[in-house]
């Protein structure tokens, strides 16, 4: 039998995922799970775009342009100039996801060895599309007690070398919320343009700002246009994972001809998705307000629940819904999947993401998980109830206090 | 301003679609372009399949398993018993189209350097993966005069080096319509065993056989069970090529598990598309029945009318909706953008694929088209006038007997 190949070995698991079989487990013995694993939102996607979808008038499926239909791309064109972001259709290609657009991005900008700086904790699957790439991440750690901001030009500096070819930011950051204020960008502007990278930019989180803070797009920075690789998605602006349609955006033409010919080799975005994200377009102002209410809502209940937990560390996030908390445990990923196999209060217990898989070296993130805030209130007050009973059993529990020490270094 | 990678430069455009903008301006100008470039074909999908769409049920349109819905790989589990494939639920990965099965297949059988050879003419986008993946194709010649018969063991084994970690068939194939014969697929079975090979078959035209020709998939073949990766997609079989929805099947788990990741990591292939593919299993068989009659028809006015004109040669297809014929012209990429430019007839003219992106080497495919005969019977008919007439005007027509001769080397 010939061996699979060292990528296909090398390849990371889902840390959101390699706990399913233990939920699975606790599911059949009768055990409620509350999953803060995934960020699976349980907010209703736009009536408009599932009405788009139940009037369906085609009698054939058909591919789309390689680079999605241009009714979406003129529509998603206008989306950006409201928010900000001036593009035109022909710099927009619709993809499978954001994933897509993060794999195709890398694959056309960055030779095999290439390195790319990414602040950590960030979103597990970039170390994924890295390996299939053949990038090298390289990670600048962001502290939970400076609320994750972005490190200084010097510890950006430090890092850069001859393969230095790219900074992949999140912005509003998934795992950690932060959203990066105008100083911090323009920082990171500076860098890009005096070393000649590319700045690759996930803003799929783009409307979920909390407590008035703004979002700042690096489309709007100037003097890096052909720089900047925008990645976005409709997964959680509407609540549609599902219909896997994200984009890329690009002023570089010749990025754009380059990511096209990737985009061409699989044919087409698919057409049920481009026709229900072409219609979310229409979605009334009023959803996203009620939304950002329930999710600060949510957001309150579940921080506020965790740092009222002796020994729990957790920072307000900005952005996003997730937060990565600091925990008093001696390793995360025994104490999620011992939360699943050995714990349970009134017939329930709570899947989280071990951070580990939220850092280039697991064992940095192995006091630390990442929370999902996707689920209705009463969940969230009973997954905290959970926590704070489970950090009393849990045979790996430390002191408040040496846990927050062993957390620093 | 950064460089793009020499992936990003040297990934081929489409061959089928690099002619678009020509088209386009022929449209502009009023003429009719019969599309014979692309196998999009004209054909309803089946109606059990978008009604499944019609009478969504769903209010949120959420991530599935990153293998696909359970239940939808049930059913295909009865779907490929139905045709004599002995595979499980656990065996088979949904994945976004038949693109990303190769995709995700090649990267997780192959190390960048390996070699894997692939019969030619063979479907474009090979190129495509195997250069994002870092492969290298080894181009294994069929000819034309042999109706693309599969060569002998000998020819495979004059290309086998240290570094052949696979070969790749499509079956039926595209562009050349070639059913293989049960003596061709246990040669090639045979090289596989000895020389330790993954073996990947592309049998996405399954269902498309005339002439009462039997299709033998390589699952069915014995003592190279963990060897066998298929390829396969609903885009052809129901007429949803904008469905996006694929699958990769082997019963090798150690392989399994590895595409498992790389399927973790981009989370879900779509849900909608899933949907309607899941209903389309129960599409009657009168349905394809229908179809098949249909496309044998097609291929009759096409296949009869190209071996009409004098100096085509055309072998009679036997399964997929695709022909590759040859010419008495001087370039295929030429004449292909001169029908669009400066020909018509009775405001018609004609779109095809140039062969040279069907081949390894261009040159090789410089006096052969690829055509689809997707279109209905009129527009067929059509096209065999308009390419009749525009054989006697276009001024690189070479002579029947000089263009079969060079057509040879």
């Amino acid at each position: 039998m010939p061996a699979i190949s060292t990528k296909g070995r090398l390849m990371p698991p889902s840390p959101i995922r390699k706990l399913v079989p233990f939920a699975e487990a606790a599911k059949k013995r009768g055990v409620q799970v509350i999953h803060l694993n995934i960020g699976q939102p349980d907010i209703n996607s736009p009536k408009v775009a599932l009405d788009a979808i139940r009037n369906l008038d085609r009698t054939v499926i058909e591919y789309s342009h390689s680079a999605g239909y241009e009714s979406y791309r003129k529509g998603l064109a206008k989306y950006y100039a409201s928010v900000g972001i001036d593009i035109t259709p022909e710099q927009i290609l619709v993809t499978n996801g954001g994933s897509e657009a993060l794999l195709f991005g890398m694959m056309a900008c960055f030779e095999p060895g290439d390195e790319v700086i990414i602040p950590e904790p960030f979103y597990a699957n970039y170390n994924s599309f890295a390996l299939a790439a053949g990038v090298v991440v390289v990670p600048l750690r962001t502290r939970i007690e400076d609320g994750f901001a972005l490190p200084s030009v010097n510890e950006f500096e430090a890092l850069i070398t001859p393969r230095t070819k790219g900074i992949l930011i999140c912005n509003p950051g998934n795992p950690t919320g932060r959203i990066y204020e105008r100083d911090e960008l323009e920082r990171l502007r500076d860098i890009v343009k005096k070393h000649d990278l590319f700045l690759f930019s996930d803003e799929v989180y783009r409307e979920f700002c909390y407590d008035g803070t703004e979002h700042i797009s690096t489309m709007t920075l100037d003097g890096i246009d052909e720089q900047v690789v925008l990645i976005d998605s409709v997964s959680k602006r509407y609540s549609m994972c599902g219909a896997r349609v994200g984009a890329l955006l690009t002023r570089n033409k010749e990025l754009y001809d380059a990511v096209l010919k990737f985009a061409q080799a699989r044919l087409s975005p698919p057409t049920f998705g481009q026709i229900a994200s072409e219609a979310a377009l229409q979605t009334p102002a009023s959803y996203f307000t009620n939304v950002i209410t329930e999710y600060k809502e949510r957001r309150d209940i579940l921080v506020n629940g965790l740092n009222s937990i002796p020994g729990v560390i957790c920072p307000e996030p900005k952005g996003a819904f997730y937060c990565v908390a600091e925990l008093p445990i001696d390793d995360s990923d025994r104490f999620c999947q011992w939360l699943l196999e050995s714990f349970e209060l009134d017939g329930f217990t709570l899947m989280m993401a071990p951070a580990t898989g939220f850092y280039a070296k697991p064992e940095t993130g192995k006091h630390q998980v990442r929370l999902a805030y996707v689920l209705e209130k009463e969940l969230l007050t009973k997954a905290v109830e959970c926590l704070r009973a489970a950090l009393t059993s849990y045979p790996g529990t430390t002191t408040a206090s040496s846990a927050s020490e062993v957390g620093r270094h």
